[in-house]
């Protein structure tokens, strides 16, 4: 039977990015379903009254480190952004913008775009050479994501999210059960068992 | 060669408890040698402005859970302490107050008092009980903890901490490399190869 693992992310979050770069791997192996989740992490941590490690002096020094060794360890290609942190609202509506059918490109493009090629999602050229490799309509896209629907819709997600007590990214949600972090994904597999 | 890993500390950190037990049964195989730096974990998130996981309510919700899942997965002894968070000042201070041949031993039982056996080692009788097993002397044990010179050397431990760039608890210090949090242990011990 294919078990599901609910895959909480925003583009902008490090660590969800060697996340799924670990699933990538997994997915070869294993029949897991992984069904993505976008929410906006700055919106989550807000109503969760959480400092993100991006904006204390020690943790973010950590945080780099820490990513640049979790890729090196786990054979994954990784450059810290030199833009870290941007405004994530574009391209995260933009995943909620698209058609399913390109949503999984989309998703795996704009990771690689940020965390693998140091670019800056949150740039309008740099989305339109997105868009262009996912043959995704440009005039289309910078439509909807003005829409006040798919605004409300990112809202309630992320307001969702929180509701169920999530507060961070990546989190994956096996059988009702929350596990916070890219460290939690083998327990979030396990999970799949029962 | 015996390689160090110096191993900062808070008898209050249930992450930091669950590392030491993890390390127990690596020390019989490896040639590491950890050497205990005692910190006060409240002081040194007030320095670097951080708000404990304690004092959040997801993040306490998902701490508790995570280190239960930790513990099974490790084959640790682990009951979530019914009465988290105490002040650790006094039991910290002790640490330092005692002879270094008493340290290893107060070590293990303080933790073990409190993650292990859900004793409040803030309270004096508990106190009194784990002086009893290191056969230590009660009455030269409460004069020292409220000393000066005990005072001021875990307030100066926990200041240099924070200026090498410590932030939480427990942290693995090798090669001047540092790795926080017990996901980080096999990363440190990676490093001594170095």
């Amino acid at each position: 039977m294919t078990k599901s693992i609910e895959f909480y992310f925003d583009f902008i979050s490090p660590y969800s990015y060697l996340a799924f770069k670990k699933t990538k791997s997994l997915k070869v192996k294993s029949s897991i379903n992984f069904i993505y989740k976008p929410i906006l992490l700055g919106g989550l941590h807000k109503l969760g009254g959480i400092t993100a490690p991006a904006f204390n002096e020690r943790k973010m020094k950590n945080m780099k480190n820490d990513c640049i060794l979790i890729a090196q360890k786990n054979n994954i290609e990784f450059i810290w952004n030199s833009k870290f942190p941007i405004n994530s609202l574009d391209i995260m509506r933009g995943y909620l913008s698209i058609e399913n059918e390109f949503k999984e490109k989309y998703f795996e493009i704009c990771f690689n775009a940020y965390w693998k090629n140091d670019l800056d999602i949150s740039n309008s050229e740099v989305i339109n050479n997105i868009l262009e490799q996912c043959k995704l309509n440009k005039k289309k896209f910078f439509e909807k994501i003005k829409n006040e629907e798919i605004k409300e819709e990112l809202k309630e997600l992320t307001n969702n999210a929180f509701k169920n007590d999530i507060f961070g990214a990546p989190t994956f949600v096996v059988n009702k059960k929350i596990f916070w972090g890219q460290d939690r994904l083998e327990y979030a597999l396990d999970e799949c068992k029962n």
